[in-house]
């Protein structure tokens, strides 16, 4: 982090380093539990995040803003820094459930090549927002508007929904949450999750056709050495 | 509020004046989004409330009852105070999520011309009620049922949700939240809101195009204004 | 409970009684909101349990887990006694809504004839669990997996999102919450239920012809001397 | 409520009507606890209000004000409109823990007569103030501090921790909540509030001496015909 | 649990069997950290219960009660269960923070012999029970009083802020919380707890001395081979 | 942040740049409330860590802590790290309330030098901590422990209760919550913060003579021209 954090506000940062698109996608592919435990079990954001349409399953680059409670001027500004690929993820600088996001600015981010939303506050519109399939992740959903009176910036780090998300990381996103890859992790953590990826199917297969857990992980000396005791 | 507050427990109120049909129709197309924008942002219950269905939409004018925590016993005092084209917006003395309301009241509420339940409690029968149609926005799903031993009061003011609701006030719900719009106040925010809506086709033209908001809202200079810095 | 409660770390009970299948059954097609009524109001688990699709109604005998935060190694042990027509319960020993179970020990559970999964912690892989049509209730959904090291129990008491769950006892889950009925009352239980049930459909029919609860409960006498004013 | 809801930001009324002073005392000396109950139970703000000292019990008249998340400019309106005896009553027009008042604003209030602050939100320099001895109730500490750029509203009602507030009406406030009597009522329930309190020595006398409740408020008969049932 | 959960409303059972009261005095000196620690860390109450006082230190053989939300009619009747030496633990069928309790019924309890209450609910009087030095640990403090109008049970097994409690238990309260032993395990707890506290005073000494725990508890090895590494 | 994310797990950094002692020591006698202002209203942890006696007030460099739910191995990793002078501010991967630290690491704690622990978690044996003298911030306090069995890691960048703290950092932390301070920032602040405290002592004296806000501020114009209207 470069920027002195007491320097970041009313920043927007133009050029930033987007992790690669075809390790995004990839990524994206894996879902975020398996890319969450490829990552060593860090990275997600906290479960209250959900999205507004379950089923939704998109991976892009982080396009980060920092908002403050009850306005939502920077989501403009951030609309003009958004590259094909992107996921604008927004943090707020204090607990806030307005209605930040509605069918107007999803259309400009539509516009722009914006994948998704993801915003540690509420949304609105929500009923066109989904007739729309622009995907969004949220706190809340509210009808409570904003105004446009206070800066904050766009492309600095932020903490969102208790992760720390840096310009360009890969964002994943889908029905069990969100998880944030460092841009400079994100070949490294597709390998592994891939890896991961290739098991499941055997192991899949063989737990289907019966095949206890206990015996398909050898678990039954570990347990015993553990101390289970088994009675009738 | 003629009624003071202490001899409220224990009254029905049977002759309301209710915001004109016509208009109430008219807020429910704009939706609680836009309707709440034109309140002056004012008058939205708090976002904990959810339907129990999404894609339900509706207006109406309100019949307000005030329960106690487990008793349910004024909702069907209130069931014979509907008159076709009522909301029942009801309010408990305490939190409480227990199932108020279930497929059985429905029916009597649909019966009487009820177009929907606002509550800030717990409902049940919840897949029913959706079969039959009959919205419900409520804090909770409970299994829970109530009894009938305590008395409350029908149309007098009530809080629900973080809102005073009087008798007749327009309520008007939706994916995004539940607004309510005094009986006076109806027909101005009605037409402040027709604006803002008449306004947003031509917007929402222009940002799909590409434009963006910074400058379909001629924001730079305030941007500059404010000491907004672009950095690469 | 004829296991003292410090013994129970690490003991996993084979035969435990199950109420009749027959009868669970029953329960389940009565729904939880009418057998809770019939229990007396009692056994009712937390509302904020709440199924990852509706729509789904399931009832089962229950097979016990007691787990530690971020770690579901017993839930490979409890896959092994799991018999057909059983509904794992699954607690935690402190708060913890991490994403304990997800599509491949749903494939165990059904591959050993599991109905459904009640969880007082976070599930994922939902998509593909909803793909698989396996219900789950659980109180988080969450990308977060967790460990295996640490030994619970199977078949002990559990104390589940506020209902105590005995190995065996009847679950019954469905849209309005999740319902627990001793194995040893469960006949009893079904019978006083039916009866409910069994009035339900003429009461509908006379409140869906305008008849009021009010006279139809024969109510309004008993509102008068509670004190009821109607006013003007 | 005179003024339409929509007109009441931007707005200071200088001419309140308040409880009468000597009722007002008598409430404050009478206690939260036995005033409620003396309102027929109703009036009470929402427990999560607390002192930041224990042992504070003070009662005034209310001068109402509604402040916008993070912004406190409407308190330095506020000190204006303060008259000795009155306590201050803040809403805030949407959820908001931060610290809108510190010592500085403590110090201006007390100057102008203020018997105590109750604040729908936070406050901080909380070690100062209670060395000033300027007792509030509150509904968080934070050292986070607001800006002063949006216009709000003093002395029009306002809905605060769950109860609604009219400006002038009696404020009491203790280690157990705080209760808000109407003006017009304050005579009647200081009335109702003293009978309750004259029985109470004699009451408390006697259950000391080892009288039971059950025997004397005689209700060995009611639980009998209610069905209570005692065993060995 | 010999007694059905269905035949538990209303019923009041007079003879239990209580802990060993020296037993119970010794494990309330080793306090409830350390009788935690030896239950296996089972058996404590949820960390939202807090004292009404901080500083109190008790234990008590347990008196259960089940009350409905805002009413404590068996409040009343548990006071006749008391013996001296006992702890009132107060359980609700729901949600509630009512204050069940105040001044004259701790006259009672403490005529009676009771040693504090612990309740799932508020109590009120808080200044006054303080002055009285009643300890009581409960989940809110309002000045919100309760009716006396439905049956509950006293000396039944119940659900207290997460544990089951059943009555004569062994109820350890302090600033760290409450835990609950039961009847049957508390000579051997108290056995494994004076243990622990044994060892202590001398870890304590050397820790002052500067000797650090990887050092006194011999970490470091088992650090290493789990792959803790150090960097410059 | 030179240390990639992914290989952060199980790490210890020995040597760490610490803010400049007497400035962290001038940012302490300012307190936090202050100390945030000048900050640019930025680095404030959430208001929900309290400390576990009021009245304390500290400022440290921090040693920071990565913890596992109901895990404290890394707690005595930690001290080894500390310095007179530090306060130990610890992160834990999930929600947890346990008890993490007690008396005997507060005693290891005290003889290393460390002035306080900031925890996202719970602590215990309050009151002998409290008799002790060494001030704790927490998130809950529970007499639940926790096991030593996962690494974590000392002094690499953690996310504590909502904000970044970084080895090294200033920690000021006093009834109104806790502040960090980046270590190359502290001397700014601190001047900036000391400005604000200078001018503090006059207005507090005007306030005090009765000047208003309103006119020492110069604020009527302002409100003015917002649109604030006076009426009677």
């Amino acid at each position: 982090m470069s920027i002195p954090l007491m320097n970041q506000l009313g920043v927007v940062k133009r050029n930033i380093v987007r992790a690669d698109a075809a390790v995004v996608d990839h990524l994206g592919r894996l879902g975020s539990a398996t890319v969450h435990e490829a990552m060593g079990r860090v990275g997600l954001l906290k479960p209250y995040m959900r999205p507004i349409r379950t089923g939704a399953s998109v991976a892009g680059s982080a396009v980060t803003v920092l908002l403050h409670p009850g306005d939502n001027w920077m989501l403009h500004v951030a609309a003009e820094q958004i590259q094909p690929g992107d996921i604008v993820v927004a943090a707020i600088s204090a607990e806030c459930s307005d209605g930040y996001f509605g069918d107007l600015l999803a259309t400009s981010f539509m516009a722009r090549g914006a994948r998704a939303l993801v915003i540690d506050a509420g949304v609105r519109d929500v009923r066109v927002l989904k007739e729309m399939g622009f995907p969004v992740w949220s706190k809340a959903i509210s009808a409570k508007g904003t105004i446009k009176a206070t800066l904050g910036s766009v492309n600095i780090p932020v903490l969102c929904a208790g992760a720390l998300v840096n310009p360009g990381d890969a964002v994943v996103a889908d029905d069990d949450g969100i998880v944030i890859v460092p841009a400079a992790d994100a070949v490294r953590v597709a390998q592994v999750a891939q890896k991961r990826e290739d098991l499941e199917g055997e192991k899949r297969a063989r737990l289907a056709s019966g095949v206890l857990g206990l015996d398909m992980y050898d678990m039954r000396g570990a347990l015993e050495r553990a101390g289970l005791k088994y009675i009738d």
